[in-house]
């Protein structure tokens, strides 16, 4: 597959869970993560090793989501290497007048059923010093 | 190169650098990040692209870091994937009785001269929301 090709088609998969994710559902961002994922958010004491573990976070989380306005992913880049696929965003969530910013990195990975699935993500709040 | 031989250069490569960021030193660092770079921390409003912009932001800090007693790499994994190496792990730096905990992860590729460099880093705080 072409850079270009890989590149869109890994942009709509991660807008398309962005968009579930803030209309308060998880499940699109679930789909995608690999059997042996591993994440950081900026709330866990410890990286979460494995999507069953994810799962759990995840559905503890049903319901209580903030519905958001919407979003905006600041220039994302994708660097490629043969079957994986490095994005990397700014994330800006609108609420009402509140913005939430957050650092983002992605890695996906084409795996042996020809799917891209996320093997890590990592998502830190922007600019925490200066707030 | 076997995996567990992967794991074992990569994990010696950043130990390395990171005893020297902890001495203030970041120079071991800088060698390892590739031409097309890209930086993650929580100080900066936006990513940090190519190496040259990551020098004059560790240039900057000449003189001026913080020298740290002792630093602890917590449960670090490597996801390996052909030619990248995904590395993870929480840090604790300590000074006196002050403690530094962050979420780290290093995507490190073997390049075409055979070397792992650094294509991206994305630095955070660890449990930001409990602090």
């Amino acid at each position: 597959m072409e850079h270009t090709l890989i590149i869109n088609s890994i942009l709509t998969i991660e807008k398309t869970a962005l968009e579930a994710w803030h209309n308060g559902n998880p499940s699109k961002f679930l789909e995608l993560y690999s059997k042996n994922y591993t994440y950081f958010d900026p709330i866990q004491e410890l990286r979460i090793d494995g999507k069953e573990k994810i799962k759990q976070l995840y559905d503890s989380y049903e319901g209580k989501m903030e519905i958001m306005d919407s979003f905006e992913m600041i220039n994302p880049k994708v660097q490629i290497s043969e079957k994986i696929a490095v994005l990397t965003y700014n994330l800006h969530s609108f609420l009402g007048d509140k913005i939430i910013k957050e650092n983002c990195t992605e890695i996906y990975k084409l795996e042996d059923d020809d799917e891209w699935r996320i093997i890590h993500s990592h998502w830190s709040l922007t600019q925490f010093f200066h707030k």
